[in-house]
């Protein structure tokens, strides 16, 4: 899509995260935005952070941005279809089918021709204008829902806003949509919240047993009620699709550890699938997954630790492509994974060595240091 | 306990990830370590590494560890007790129900005392000698099992051991870690392995929507299938017992999605109890949760950028609490999140923006620059 579709008036309905962050890209972007919100404080902090200019749209408004809650969004964007009737209409829910639905239900041809629903990918744990970022969308994927009626012109113009904001343009069917975040998104919030609660009778004790797998599992039940109970009742029916699918794996499992005759073999075969299911996801950057090689190092948590350690991975040049910190229980003390190309793991666990760094995993290819082998380097200040 | 505690000899069966980074650690502590293993070959490489000595155990050992798989921990217990009529034998398995009544029921009294369960919280993703660690074991929880029959010496034996490895002890009955384990660690398994399993038959372009969110509930479910199905299998009835409290709370969600009456209230409970489960679990070092403070800073991908902020950070004097990369798809640019003290965000906000780096979060606070106000740093090499 080239600069010039971008259009120069855009509306935004809905000053929480999305709708101020959309302000903030499509401001520095170069279009005249203008927001409202049914709540004052919000839409008027939002346009104190430069996300536009707080007042109802300009009558020659080329496009609206509504970012109105999941339960409420097919009626704003009725009503803003109605209230600018030359303008084309888009809004960022994360579930497209069932506002589809509503608006179709409410409008004619000529009126549902300018709605073209959108899901930019970018939610974070935080919400509200405060959050707000002006790359919120950068690099991630923004889903838009068109088909073979939807105009060209207006759709180029919905993409040219997604790209505007950084983000990459997915064009997808707004049901291939719903099925597909049902799986990575929706489904995977539910598991998450139930594994979590599990832990809510727990005494203390077992509790401290806690480790990074449980720790990874339910990061995401940390969630707002209330925003997730309308994202799960706008999917209610793929999401629940899932989870049948899930139950019957689950129910599987139970009778599986009753150890009967094939109870081994199915304990196996979901560990198995599990496997196969992980290997699917992309790793960073949307690339295939790649494989990297990991070198541990103790750091401990001093400060100017991990400064020193990356320092010196640099003057190696060696590229970083992760990095995890592996979180000790009881004490203050911290290793850290650094996961680089395979080829170049011998180099770092040399060069580090060579440094004076504790490597655990690489212990029999430290080079020999007589006195104090399991020193880390001295602090630099 | 005191050093003295610490046997003088220890034979170490099983020459895995857990044997071999016991038999380091013991190495180091200044033990005569003999070990043996089924596989020669693993044996051999447990001994090269520095594990101890490839031999059958000394007449005079006062403690065996078993590291056999938990399958024929039991079998293996009993052996060592009747061959080394002195010796206190523990053991590391991930299960201490199951293998204390399976003991029970093959010795006389006189051994059965002889025999202190115990479970280091130490496991990895990678297996088998070659993956060993000195420090495995450091600042993480090892559970010893004892009762009222245990004699304090050979309690005392177990613990020194631990100790020396740098485990922090932890004394729980069999049936309490059983069931513990088998919350935090067991049925967190299987959820993620059952939730990665529901990706297979996806198609590409939906798996392309997938998020941090998704990664972290499925990482785990990458684990080893023949480990995890001795680990089931071993403590059946507890990993049992949550999965189908897992299953009543998930059929609720099911009947909830069909949005009848109720079914709202349901599905906010339902993530609302998640987030109550997950305030439960402690952070880094076993603390009480600790909020920090989130300060994002965009790093780009190229050599050196980590190790300039985090430079950038040290010579500011704040102490970094935990890091994330964040996972940008479709595009090579990454964003680091930096969590640390919340009386600190403020001088950290300041501090990188002074020294030029973008913080998204923080856009309305930066310092004005009329020059390339979104630009990073300059690279330093």
């Amino acid at each position: 899509m080239s600069r010039s579709d971008l259009p120069h008036r855009v509306h935004v309905v809905g000053a929480g995260l999305l709708g101020t962050s959309a302000g903030l890209a499509l401001t520095r972007a170069g279009c005249a935005v203008t927001l409202e919100d049914t709540s004052p404080t919000a839409g008027r902090l939002a346009a104190d952070m430069g996300a536009g200019t707080l007042s109802a749209a300009h009558p020659d408004t080329e496009l609206v941005i509504v970012a109105a809650p999941p339960d409420v969004a097919a009626d704003v964007i009725v009503a803003q279809l109605r209230a600018l009737p030359e303008a084309t209409v888009t809004d960022v829910a994360s579930v497209k089918g069932v506002i589809l639905e509503r608006v179709r239900a409410a409008t004619e041809r000529h009126e549902l021709d300018r709605y073209i629903g959108s899901h930019p990918m970018a939610g974070r744990e935080r919400s509200g204008a405060v959050s707000a970022r002006v790359d919120l969308f950068e690099a991630r994927p923004w889903v838009i829902c068109s088909d073979d009626d939807t105009p060209p012109e207006r759709l180029a113009q919905v993409v040219a806003v997604a790209e505007a904001a950084g983000a990459t343009v997915l064009h997808l069917e707004p049901e291939f949509h719903d099925s597909s975040v049902a799986r990575v998104s929706h489904a995977p919030q539910v598991v998450a919240s139930l594994m979590a609660a599990q832990l809510i009778e727990m005494p203390v004790d077992g509790i401290a047993l806690a480790g990074q797998g449980l720790r990874d599992v339910i990061r995401i039940a940390a969630s707002d009620p209330g925003l997730w109970t309308q994202i799960l009742a706008g999917n209610a029916h793929e999401v629940r699709d899932v989870l049948q699918h899930v139950r019957a794996d689950l129910d599987a499992v139970i009778d599986a550890l009753s150890l009967d005759a094939g109870g081994y073999a199915t304990l196996a075969q979901t560990i198995a699938a599990g496997n196969e299911g992980h290997q699917r996801v992309p790793g960073k950057h949307g690339q295939a997954p790649t494989v990297y090689g990991t070198v541990t190092v103790v750091v401990g948590d001093e400060p100017g630790g991990l400064a020193r350690v990356f320092t010196d991975v640099h003057q190696l040049g060696i590229n970083i492509e992760d990095v995890r910190i592996d979180h000790a229980t009881g004490h203050r003390l911290g290793s850290l994974d650094i996961m680089v190309l395979p080829d170049r793991v011998q180099d770092l666990v040399t060069g580090l060595s060579e440094r004076g760094w504790r490597l655990p995993d690489h212990a029999e290819q430290e080079a020999p240091a007589p006195a104090a082998p399991h020193a880390g380097p001295p602090a630099d200040g």
